[in-house]
């Protein structure tokens, strides 16, 4: 496969939910052992990296800060590359609103705003989609979405992700985001590639959904590989494939099995 | 003109949000003089008809509970119509829920609805959209919505309406109301004309906006008249008819305008 660098999701790769899955950890390991250069991508609108770091603390996994990129964190150094040091009204949570203090931006009200940034947010309310609204009306504002997620599949069941508000905001005003910045845009995936200081031909995405992951390094023209151990089963794969028009470069049931395969072609 | 029945909007017609328009409540005394019959016919979903007849009762209007359909009874109506007294869950707000409750419907929890009635609230937060999306998510579950409307013109600036729920829920799940009740949907417009019990080629619909009142008015089969009292004037009438692709049959200035041709007609 020839690779140097790898692109890891997490939820479905190395862990479900908060529970790590032992096999993924152990193939991290090997990963590591073999010197290839890794950095974790993760959709997530709400949380801060220190947040996601402590959990990978939990997984018994050592990941430091520059390997790990959140879509929260990479909203906030792609705005800072668009416009410099903004003023920018969020629907979104502390943990954004943290990622976007940390470069320098400035949260303000929505009158004041030049940037709309739409991230999901379990404490919605009318205020906020009032403010949102008023600032996708305004053509002059630029909306930008941390990710493009629609449902999430939590433990009792699916709950609305940044879609929720993506979609009402559509609904109400016919308009989309300028900019998404999650997968599958290949925005976060190219400060990955950035990060990882790779030949873009020697990296590879590695993630558990065709419409995220694999689409996402088709996006960004690097090779993509498929995990089983997440939402992507033999039995939906054929049809996932179909209705997203993608499929990956490679198949493993899971990063222990990449990892091995990694190994032996070495 | 010929006209025995009319079906009158309220914002923009007789009033304009709290306050009534003087010259067209002397025009509505002058058409009960006629002995023309009307109902007032309201998209609102979060009032009761209660609520309703207050306001008119403070603009020195006389006007009996049997003159006025607002869409949260109408939505009721419907319902039993289509399916007795059922167990609802409901997005909406008290008024809503209160005309439900009139009609013998249940309001249940979420688990064990057959029914989601989505209406505006200006209370809505993260719990209320995961269970209209889970229900939504659920092709046996019927999805009615009390209108169609996406933003709402309040005194301060534009507010999200019933479309910020509609548009939310459609952009996560790919699904759009198996009902509309408000205008243009022409339920709401015959819930109207069975109230006048006047013939339908003697009824026409009267409101200030061509893709509500108007459509109501075609969708339905019946007359339409314009009042230029709202958001449609002069200069954007032309538009307006080009952008919603139908035109009243008649315009006026205002609701005593109208008065006045109708009582020279007569």
């Amino acid at each position: 496969m020839n690779i140097e660098g790898l692109i890891l999701d997490i939820d479905g790769v190395i862990s479900r939910g908060r529970k790590p899955i032992e096999r993924a950890i152990e193939g991290y390991r090997i990963i590591k052992e073999l010197g290839i250069k890794t950095v974790f991508v993760s959709n997530n609108s709400t949380r801060s990296r220190r947040i996601m770091l402590e959990r990978f603390k939990h997984f018994g996994v050592d990941v430091g800060e520059d390997e790990l990129i959140i879509a929260t964190h990479a909203t906030a150094v792609h705005i800072a590359k668009e416009n410099g040091s903004t003023k920018i009204y969020t629907t979104g949570e502390d943990g954004l609103k943290e990622e976007l203090l940390n470069l320098d931006h400035e949260i303000v009200d929505y009158r004041n705003a030049d940037y709309l940034v739409v991230g999901s947010n379990r404490g919605i309310n009318f205020e906020i989609f009032t403010k949102a609204l008023r600032l996708a009306l305004d053509r002059e504002v630029r909306y930008v979405a941390v990710n493009p997620d629609r449902v999430f599949p939590a433990e009792d069941g699916p709950i609305p992700g940044t879609g929720l508000i993506i979609g009402a905001l559509y609904w109400m005003t016919g308009r989309e985001p300028d900019v998404i910045v999650g997968k599958p845009s290949k925005i976060i995936v190219d400060q990955a590639i950035e990060r990882l200081n790779v030949d873009r031909e020697r990296i590879a995405i590695v993630g558990d959904q065709i419409d995220v992951d694999i689409m996402a390094g088709k996006n960004a023209g690097i090779k993509s590989i498929l995990v089983m151990s997440g939402v992507t089963n033999q039995e939906n794969y054929q049809e996932k494939v179909r209705q997203v028009g993608v499929a990956p470069d490679f198949v493993f049931e899971d990063l222990y099995e990449l990892a091995v395969a990694l190994s032996s072609g070495k």
